[in-house]
Formats: structure tokens, C-alpha cells, sequence
């Protein structure tokens, strides 16, 4: 791409221009002046958290959007470039201590400038009916009739030119296609249309080609967007409207798909482009509007009443169309390419611990605008450094240990820039990272906080979130005045209706790395919208505008605000506070369910196998009593010893790291935490001990003749888990034995 | 076995006694009285130093080697349980912390106790011709004749009872095999005769059995173990007798071999044995008194003038005998069995950072008397914990840093007890292990020091071996006053010397998972013998007897007791200087020889291939520069700072545990070190970029077709060591990015 050669210039000139800062800091950060001493006493961990939480101001998050959504900021381009350098400059004017672009070559994806990728049907003479939309047509504000707007494509949809019956697949699921093939639909030689919203894209495209699908067309139904009909949609309402069609990564393993393992650096070694884990199929995203075109046409057998959406006609299965010997024809045009992504790393120092990072992060790269996804994350992050910058500028207060500000790149192909650096520094993050504070969107609603987490922050989150005050007047009304009472009130746990529900931390974000692959402690927040839409109807749209944001979204930036200080609060409890805020009786409590739900739904059929169970039981109890006898230990704990108090928090941090098993999970060797890995059958969501209950969900599954190999990995990864459960209940102590 | 069930109600009663020494260190290490402050205040370093020094008592050395070697001890047998159990006891009278005996249950391999292992000699009709000893003759020392020893073996050796010709195969290298296949002898069907010395016996019995041999018999020729002739052998001299036979493992992947990369604890996973990585067919050692009978018969055309030994006759390669249709019959009547075999852990805490550990160790178990293997290091470990505890007891003091003592069970059976604890506690071990220092025989011989090391520990093993005094009058009288000075003299470095040759770390004993699969710095070090035989003659044989080692190696146990202070001084400066006193410059210095090496021998055809060594170097230079900024950053430390002084240690210890690849070196998934893994071909001896190396071999020795896909595992490998360079570079500073 023509603009390769000037980053690299800017880059260079770039680091040239940082020498001064790191200067700077290598004079000053040593020696700390008697007046910063003072300040220090004087602050306490509370001072501390009040001045973030009232240090936030919404205006400035509105500024940083509107700066940030001016343009697109495609992963891999020139834009997301700019966007790069500009966290980056906007760090060094904050004062941070260190600010760094950190360059990876990766292969990307891209639609062609020229040649539109489209979907037509065609009659049986080849004459082209119908074509679909190429872009998404402009509905409110000005940006979204700019000329730079790339065609629709999902990112690593395979080029090609197919043409076939179409198949309605429902949202893609195994159960979707399993229903399909009873049903005596071939998917072989078809082209599939799907509805997005269950299954991961990437997920889907991988069913439909296993099954021969010749390609795959995906849109998002009004049943599932738009549940208020077509008058209440955007820029009425934040719903989605009929052109919308969300963009979005096919490519399963996340990272650079040339270079798993090992960092995408220039000296990697990359694979043949043929090996990488991308289809081979063509994937196209398509508006609603398009779908109902095409399903108007489409015959077969009318589809289940499950599976009916809310477009105004009968779906049908296909694979026939109504008209004889019509067909679908699907151009893709997309190419890959080499090229290069950045993450942007700003540091500002620990006083005490500088080698002990709290790490707070947000990608910079969307699929068009991004207002939500992720440029109202970024906009918190840069008010919040802001923040703490100007709190250190005031009184000198250093946090005592170093945080860690990540603007991430090229997420949306698949979490590219946080992996490829997940990799490349992976023997510090595993020595030295306390936590990972994601914050991927700020908002993608207004109705309550949405969190997921390692279970060993959720009590530091539940107390943060209840020092943050409503943003809500209505709540605040009710006499819910913070943001953790409207999360209880409006998504309680369902087993603890007294809690908030605390998501178990999945996949899908810039966290994937650093929690299932090296077992740093992981969380993602934002305000969330009610349930009525299967996610953010805007999601990866065109729609996703400042305007979405600034007028629908969040008028005034309060929701903003209250993730901002929330977020803020929580990396003050995680760098602060002397003895790390870590969890670990939810943490067991949390093992001890999910081993007792596995003893109760498969205890009977693991059991005929002669498979015990019991190991694995003794292992959930071995691991509570050890933090019962840890309790103990922190009370006799003198806090005065500097390393006495270095060493129980190394041992709190090697609590997660204990799960980690080098050899992967079952079949999936890029995921090696074994509780909080998602499923593989969905990489959005969290799911306990998913190596064991996928595999027991595969042998479910699974022939006769194909049950045997897999109760023995299934025996295997027990013996596995069980073993790490036990190092966890170890490594709270300095025994050896 | 019936010793089983004794074996686990003792230790059951033992953990119950060892409550009462728990509870006494929980009340006594954590406050330390005024009195302990003091002492520890005048006790410097180079006090320390001295006091250990001075302290060991060769005397104590000799009672402990004369206890330890009354009765055999071969690992998971009864007699190891009582040696571990009696180790055990004797740390706890010495006064350490803490005590454990950690059991694994393991695979390991027995010679039948009624049915002896024999070769026979059989003519055309089946008639038994000649017979091979089943035992080794008693020579000398009463305990020779013990009814207890067990029938000769080579342990993992496959039952079996097979029957073929004969060839003899030199020292079985791949060298060896090539050069009968070239002479027109196939090994398909025979049973191989080949000498012990130059390969590890478990590589030699992999080339056999890949080669369709039906079995494999191994001897060691009087040329390499009793060069002085018949008349100078055990008990008149150290050289081996003509009735010798050493037994050894056949096994080649370290540790339990039903438990690969998991700790062999009860509830781990075990594989099928047929799936274990021993060999298929029948292996046993015999004497060269034996070989001598056989080879007398053995026809064919006759070996070359390299490949004759000192054994009366020519050595012809078979496989025809000299007789008609003689052939010759190998009855094995091992068997593999599930048994426990005991580590002992134990522990005097450290004072300041109880969480960082120097660990000592050396093996409990032998194949018989073990007097040199590895009794004398045992002796050695136990008078070296007195030393220390007896300094602890008068004195108060205790090192900066926790020491470790270990005793490994089964060592001989491939490092079983020491790899599954590694694996067992690997997360605290990578996290807290500052470096393993072993010592698997005190001596074997009394010639001159031979350490191998990872190169990190090199000049504080310097500088510990100057602090020595030379036990050797003879020396001293030459004006070399220290074990540093013979040690140079005797065994230059042939690149620089002015110094000792320092050998790369390779395998073959405890410190294996430890340096090659964590990644923790590790040292092995023994006086040993002149360079006139291939190893230790009496090694693994009958004749490793306390009469061996008490009249002719060691007399006075002078050379035991220098090995001991090398080993004390080596451990007081890692446990006790506040700055790890690691040797980076060395470090780096050695990376770099051996990348300009590998660019000198390898360089043209590695871009013939368009391969870039470019990177490689360029993280060789990133390295080294690193190396040169750190001493800016230890210069200008506060030392005063404790949690400032953690940090560079924590760098440090970092180095090492950067080159630990979790993907494990091409094809060998059972090394990680990217530098410092013994080449595949050897497990003995240490390789620096074995990887890279042994895969240029394989291209070398790969026929056209096959050479494609070893370059692409070699730029594979090149790209992983790269980054692995680079992060070590990284690593000693806080830099993400």
C-alpha cells in the first residue's frame, strides 16, 4: 500500500522525538523530592480514588470522541496511523513518562478500492436480476456520505466469484445446520445466508465451509436489530435501519494469522499465506434491506416458526428459488496484504513498584467511524490519562505501581496489534503484570454497566462501581445512586440476586491474549443497552457516527463519565493499594460451583468411563482451603517489609498464571487458561472449565467409534486441570512439596 | 512389588512426624531477635564464605558415604525409600525448616528376580553353545557378593526373547550404522553388539530398533575403560575389570514416562505404556569379557582399524558367525511396573526473600552400591546442609535467600524424580528459582574440576573455585594453589587458555527440566578423572564400591571435601549477594561466538536458501548492548532500596528463563532452551543453538526431496531464537515496546 514508506519515515522521526521524554524520566523517577514525599503521605489510596472519580469531565470525552471520529481509522491504513500518532502526541502533551508506537507486520485484509464486492441473483441465462447494495446508503450525518468509505466486505472473506442456490441457515449454529441436514438441505455446493447475532462470523463461516458452502452471506434481521419496527430506527432511535450492513473479522485464531506463537515483528517467520486460519470461502456482509430481497425469492420449505424473522414475508429454507433455475451469485473482491499495524504504549511510572503494571487499554482501530466501537473507549482513556497525569502533575503522586495505557491496533481483525504484543512480551507480562483493564467501547447503550472479568477482580469491580455515582437522574430518583445499584437492580446474577452479574471474562476483545494465554486478570466494562437487540444495533456499521453517540447515545458524555470513573477507580484500587484487591475466595467459590455443576450434569456418564472425578473435587477443595489459609497469612502479614508485602502479592499474582497449561487446551492450542477459556463453539462468551465441557459436548456428539479417543482427552485435560487447580492452592505459599 | 504398601504407611507416619518441625519454624523465622540481627550484621559475605569453607569436615564426608552405601538403592525400590527417609532424617537432627519426601508414581524397569537376563550362543540345532554371566563377579569389597544384587539389566530394556545373527556396530553413533549399511550389512534382524562410551545407550538402542535390529547388546571395550591393561584394573586400579557390565537406562525422554509434561502425581493422566518412549526391543549390558567370547566367534568381513578395541582378537562385523549357522539368543526377563519413588525437599529459609530459592540437589537412587554414583555427591550435600545448619545454629544466621536441598529419587532411570517435580511446580520454580546447582557424583576421579554450566553462572563458579583450596599436594607444591588453578591447567578452555574449560550445560542428570525446560540457571560440577578412558570406568557397574572410593579415588576424602566448598562458596554467593552475581558479559559473549559460528560454517548455504541471518545477529548485538546498559543501571542503584534491588534481580533472573521456547525445540517438545539444549544426537553434551544446528545437520544428511521442509523448520526455529534474543535483551529493563 502506497502509504507503507511514509509511516515508517514518521515512525522514525517519531522516536527520535521521544528521546527527550526518556530522558526525562530516567533523571527524575529515581530520586523523588522531599516535597513529593510529603504529597505522597498524604495522599492515601481514598484521595486518590476520589480525585479520578471527580477529576473526570464529560466535555473533554466528547472533545476526544469528536477528534477521533472525524475520519475513519480502518486497522493496518494510513488512518488508523494518524489515530496512532495522535494518542501518541496526546500522551506527551498529557506528560506521560513514556509514549511508544510498537510496529507489526501483519496481513490484513481489505475490500478492493475499485471492484465492489456484490450479491446478485441471476436467472437461468445469467442475466442479472438483482444486485445488492455496495455501501451502506447515507442517512444523518455528513461523514457518512464521505468518499472514503471502503465497499462492504468482512475482513479475511476470501475472494472469489460463486454462484449457486441459497440456503437459509438461521443464525449459522451447529444445531442451525444439523437441523438443516435432517431436514434433507445440502449444504454442499450452496451459497448460505445467515443471520448474525448468536454465533461468532468467524464461527459461522467455518460450519458452512466444512460443509462445502461455497459462500456466505450474512445480515442482521430487524427481529434481532430492530425490534421496534421501522419507524424506530436510526437516526430516530439507535435501532438499526434497513442498509445497514455491519462489517466485521472472519478469521478465527486470533493475532496475525502468518504468525502464530510469535510476534509479527520484521524478523517473523510467517507462514504461507494457505495454512493461515482465514476462509477459503467468500463471506459478505448484507443489509436487511438486500435480505429481504433475496429471502422474497427464495423457496424450498418453509423455514421453522423458530427460525422465522421479522422481515414481512415467509422464510424459507431453499435451496430453490421461486423463479426455475435461478441462482445467487456472490463476487468478492477482497484482497490480503501485508502491511503494518500499532499499538501505542504509554507509561506512567510506579513509585515503588515501577516493574509492576496495571495496564489499561482500548483499541484504536474501527471497521468505518467507530464512535462506539471502539473510539468511546478510546475517548475515556485519554481523559482518564489525562487524569491521573494531571493529578501526578499537580502533587507529584506517582501511583506506586507503574500503569500501563494501551491504544491497541488492528482489533477488529481479530485482536492483531494486543496479540502480536501479548506475544513479544510475553516473559514480563507473566512476570510483571497485575491486571488488564479493558475497555473496548464506553458505551453501547445507557442501561446498565455490562462486565466481564476474571473472577479474581469482581469484588475490586463491585467496589469500585459502587463508588461511582449514577449517571441515570431516574435511578439516582429511585434511590439507586450508583452505578453498581442500577447494574444490581437492572442485571442481577441470577443465582446471587443480590449481586450484579459479573460476566465470565470471554473473548472478543484486546484481553484475549493476555488472560487465556498468559493469565493476566482481565476485565472489560462499559454501559450496555437492555436486552431487546441481540448487541449494539450499530454495531460495525456506518451508523456508528459521533452524531450516535453525541445525540441518541449519550447526551452530556455522563454514561462516558461513569465508565471513565469507574475504570479509573479500579486501576487506583489494582496499582495503589499496598496488598493487590484480588478476590480469591470468589475466585473459589466461583471453581467450587463449576466443578459441583460438572459433577451434576456429567458425573454419571464420566463415572461409566471409570473416570473419577474425585481428584478434580479434592483439587476445588484444596485450592479453598488454601486461601482460607492465605487469610492468615495477610493478617500476620507485617506491611511495613517491603518484601514481605512484594512477596504475597507475587503470590497473589501467580494465583492466575497457575492456570495456564503451555500445552493448550484440547484442539486448541491458542487457548491455555483453563477456567476462563470461552467455548469453542462461541468465542464471545465465557464459559468454566470449557476444555471439559466441550469435549463432553463433543462426545455427546460424537459416533460411537469417535466417543473412545475423546473420553481419553477428556481424562487428559482432567488430569490437567486438576493439576493446575492443586498449583493454584501452591503457589499461595513457598511450599515445594 | 511387596514393599509397596510398607513404603506408603511409613510415609504416612513420617508426614505425622513432621508436623512438630513445621509448627517450629512458623513460630521461630518470622521474628528474628536482636541477638539475630547482630550476628547477622558482622556475618559478611566473604564470612559466610569462609565459615563454609573452613567448616567442611571430610571425616563427616566419609561416615556419610560409608552409611549411604551399606546397601543398594535402586530407585522405587525399598532401599531408595530408606536412603530418602534416611537423608530426611538426617536434615531434620541437622536442624533445617522444613523436610519433605514428595512422592511420584511412576514407571520404572526391573530385572526379573528368579529368571535371569542371558545371551547364549546356539548352533544349528538350537544347542545352547555358551552362556553369558548373569551377574558381575565379586572382586573385592564384601558387599559384592550381597544376595541382593539384582541379575544384570539395562533399564526400560523390552522383554524379550529373540533370536539372529550378529553385528557388531562400533559405538552404534549414526556414523556407525551408516558405515554398515554401506559395507552391505543389514541390521534388519540381527541383534547388534556395540560399545558403550561415545553415544547415550538410549540413543544407541533408538538407531537399532529404527533399523529392525531384534535386540541390542552393549559392552565396554577394555580400549576405552581399562587402558593399562589387564593386569591394572578394580580393585588394583580404578580401570574396569573384564566381569563388569554397567547397567544404564535405555530410556530417552526425561522423567516418568507415562506422564509427559505433567507431574506423575495420582491423579495425573497416564499414557498407554505402549505409547512410552522406551525401547521395543530387548536391551542388556554385558561384560567385555563376555563380548570377547562372542566377538571370538563373529565372522564377516572384518571391522576397520578405527573400529578394533583392545579385546585380544579382530573384530570382524558379522552378521555370520564363525561357525555354520550359529546364531545368538537374547533372553530378556525385565518388567516394567508402576511404583513410587521419593523426593527429598529440604529447606532452610531464607531471611529477607524466603521466596527466592538457590536450590542444591543430587540423586538418592543407584543402579547398585553407587558409591561414586552418586553417593559421593550425596555425602557431599549432606556434610555441605550440616555446614550450613551448624552455621544457622550458632550463629543465627540465615542467607538472603531460601536454600533448597534436594534428593531426587530414580534419577538413573532418566531424571524421573527431578523432571516430575519440575513439571509439578514449574509455575513457582520459572517465578522464584534463582538458579539449581548439582552435583550428581562429588567425584569420579581425582584428576581436575569439569563443571558444565549455563553460561550465566560461569565466573561466580570462577570465583568460587578460586577460593579453594587445592587438595592436591602435588599441585599445590607446583605453585597452584587452588582447584582454579589445576582446573586451568589441566582442562584449558582451548579458545581462551587462561581458563578452565567451562562446558556448555548439556542433560544426563537433574538439573534437566530445571535448565532446559524452566529455564532456571543450572550447574554440575565433580572432580574428575584424566582424560585416559571414556568416563568413569567403575561407573554404573558392581565395583562402585565405598572401598573404591575410600582407598583409591579419594583417600582421606580431600577431593570430596574440595568439591563440597566449591559447591557451599557457589551456593553462599547466589543465596547471600544482594546483586545476583550473574555473568551477562559471559553470557552475551557466548552468544555471540556462537552466532558468528553458525554465520562462518553454515552461512552460505543458509542464504543460498534466502534466509536471513541478518536478524539473528543483529539480536546477538541487541543483546550484547543490553548487557553493557544494565551495568549502567546497577551502578547507579540504591542499594538500600529493597524493593529497587528486587527489581534488577528479578531482571536478572529473567535472562535465562527468556530463552525458554513453550512451542520446545523442532521436533523435540521435551527441550525448550533455545540456547543451551544438548544436541539431539547426544544428551550428554551441551550444544549451543542445538535446534539450529542439529537441523542443519538433518538438511545436510536429508536427500533432495526431504531438504524443503527441514529449511522451513530451520527459518522456523531462526525466527523463535531471534525473538528469543531479543527479549532477553529486553527483559533487563521495564520496556514494553
Amino acid at each position: 500500500m502506497g502509504w507503507d514508506t511514509k509511516c515508517r519515515v514518521s515512525y522514525v522521526l517519531y522516536a527520535v522525538g521521544l528521546i527527550g521524554v526518556i530522558m526525562f524520566v530516567d533523571v527524575n523517577v529515581p530520586s523523588i523530592s522531599t516535597r513529593e514525599q510529603l504529597r505522597r503521605n498524604w495522599l492515601s489510596l481514598t484521595d486518590v480514588e476520589d480525585y479520578v472519580v471527580e477529576a473526570v469531565n464529560p466535555s473533554n470525552i466528547r472533545t476526544f470522541l469528536r477528534n477521533l471520529t472525524l475520519n475513519l481509522h480502518l486497522g493496518g491504513t494510513e488512518n488508523e496511523w494518524n489515530t496512532a500518532q495522535w494518542v501518541a502526541d496526546t500522551w506527551q502533551q498529557q506528560g506521560m513518562d513514556e509514549v511508544h508506537l510498537v510496529p507489526y507486520k501483519v496481513l490484513l485484509s481489505y475490500p478492493s478500492a475499485s471492484n465492489p464486492n456484490q450479491v446478485r441473483l441471476l436467472d437461468g441465462s445469467g442475466r442479472q436480476m438483482w444486485v445488492s447494495a455496495i455501501k451502506q446508503k447515507p442517512l444523518y450525518a455528513p461523514e457518512e456520505s464521505s468518499s472514503d468509505i471502503p465497499f462492504n466486505f468482512n475482513g479475511y472473506g476470501a475472494a472469489g466469484n460463486v454462484m449457486g442456490p441459497l440456503v437459509y441457515a438461521h443464525y449459522g449454529s451447529e444445531e442451525d445446520f444439523a437441523f438443516l441436514a435432517n431436514a434433507g438441505v445440502n449444504i454442499s455446493g450452496t451459497i448460505v445466508l445467515a443471520r448474525y447475532g448468536q454465533s461468532f462470523r468467524a464461527n459461522i463461516a467455518q460450519r458452512a465451509e466444512e460443509q462445502g458452502a461455497l459462500g456466505l452471506l450474512l445480515f442482521s434481521d430487524p427481529a434481532d436489530y430492530a425490534p421496534a419496527g421501522p419507524d424506530f430506527v436510526y437516526p430516530h432511535s439507535y435501532f438499526m435501519p434497513p442498509s445497514a450492513a455491519p462489517l466485521g473479522t472472519t478469521k478465527l485464531v486470533d493475532g496475525d494469522p502468518l504468525t502464530p506463537f510469535y510476534p509479527a515483528t520484521e524478523s517473523a517467520f510467517r507462514i504461507p499465506e494457505e495454512e493461515a486460519p482465514i476462509p477459503k470461502i467468500p463471506v459478505q456482509p448484507i443489509s436487511y434491506s438486500d435480505a429481504f430481497d433475496l429471502l422474497s425469492e427464495l423457496s424450498g420449505a418453509a423455514a421453522p416458526q423458530t427460525w422465522q424473522g421479522d422481515l414481512n414475508i415467509t422464510y424459507h429454507l431453499g435451496p430453490a428459488f421461486r423463479e426455475a433455475e435461478w441462482s445467487v451469485n456472490l463476487e468478492v473482491n477482497n484482497y490480503n496484504t501485508m502491511t503494518t499495524t500499532y499499538n501505542v504504549i504509554g507509561v506512567l511510572q510506579g513509585r515503588e513498584e515501577p516493574d509492576r503494571y496495571v495496564m489499561l487499554g482500548n483499541h484504536l482501530d474501527s471497521w468505518l467511524f467507530g464512535a462506539v466501537d471502539p473510539s468511546s473507549g478510546t475517548a475515556a482513556m485519554l481523559e482518564l490519562s489525562r487524569v491521573f497525569l494531571q493529578l501526578y502533575n499537580e502533587t507529584g503522586w506517582r501511583p506506586r505501581r507503574s500503569l500501563v495505557f494501551c491504544g491497541w491496533g488492528a482489533e477488529e481483525y481479530g485482536m492483531v496489534g494486543s496479540v502480536e504484543w501479548t506475544e513479544q512480551f510475553a516473559k514480563q507480562l507473566s512476570n510483571r503484570a497485575v491486571a488488564y483493564l479493558n475497555v473496548d467501547m464506553a458505551i453501547e447503550g445507557n442501561y446498565t454497566l455490562r462486565t466481564k472479568s476474571a473472577p479474581i477482580l469482581t469484588e475490586a469491580v463491585y467496589q469500585s462501581a459502587r463508588r461511582i455515582p449514577n449517571p441515570n437522574p431516574e435511578e439516582v430518583a429511585a434511590g439507586r445512586t450508583t452505578v453498581y445499584d442500577t447494574w444490581a437492580h437492572r442485571r442481577p446474577d441470577p443465582v446471587q440476586p443480590d449481586f450484579p452479574l459479573m460476566q465470565l471474562i470471554g473473548s472478543g476483545s484486546d484481553y484475549k491474549g493476555l488472560q487465556h494465554n498468559i493469565g493476566v486478570p482481565c476485565m472489560d466494562t462499559r454501559y450496555t443497552h437492555d436486552d431487546k437487540t441481540l448487541g449494539e444495533p450499530m454495531y460495525h456499521t456506518l451508523y456508528e457516527t459521533f452524531a450516535l453517540v453525541d445525540e441518541i447515545y449519550d447526551r452530556g458524555f455522563k454514561y462516558h463519565s461513569a465508565v471513565t470513573a469507574l475504570w479509573g477507580d479500579l486501576a487506583v484500587k489494582l496499582a495503589e493499594s499496598k496488598i493487590l484487591p484480588f478476590s480469591l475466595h470468589i475466585y473459589a467459590d466461583y471453581i467450587s460451583k463449576a466443578q459441583k455443576n460438572i459433577e451434576e450434569i456429567y458425573g454419571q456418564i464420566i463415572s461409566s468411563q471409570n473416570i473419577s472425578l474425585e481428584f478434580f473435587a479434592d483439587a476445588a477443595v484444596n485450592f479453598n482451603k488454601a486461601v482460607t489459609s492465605f487469610d492468615k497469612v495477610l493478617n500476620g502479614l507485617d506491611q511495613n517489609n517491603p518484601l514481605a508485602v512484594r512477596r504475597v502479592n507475587d503470590q497473589l499474582m501467580l494465583v492466575e498464571r497457575s492456570f495456564i497449561d503451555p500445552q493448550g487446551l484440547p484442539g486448541r492450542s491458542d487457548y491455555n487458561h483453563v477456567i476462563t477459556a470461552p467455548s469453542k463453539n462461541n468465542a464471545y462468551g465465557g464459559t468454566a472449565f470449557a476444555g471439559l465441557v466441550d469435549t463432553l459436548t463433543a462426545i455427546n456428539e460424537a459416533s460411537k467409534n469417535d466417543k473412545k479417543p475423546l473420553w481419553r482427552i477428556f481424562a487428559q485435560h482432567l488430569a490437567a486441570v486438576t493439576h493446575f487447580l492443586n498449583t493454584a492452592a501452591k503457589v499461595l505459599s513457598d511450599d515445594l512439596w
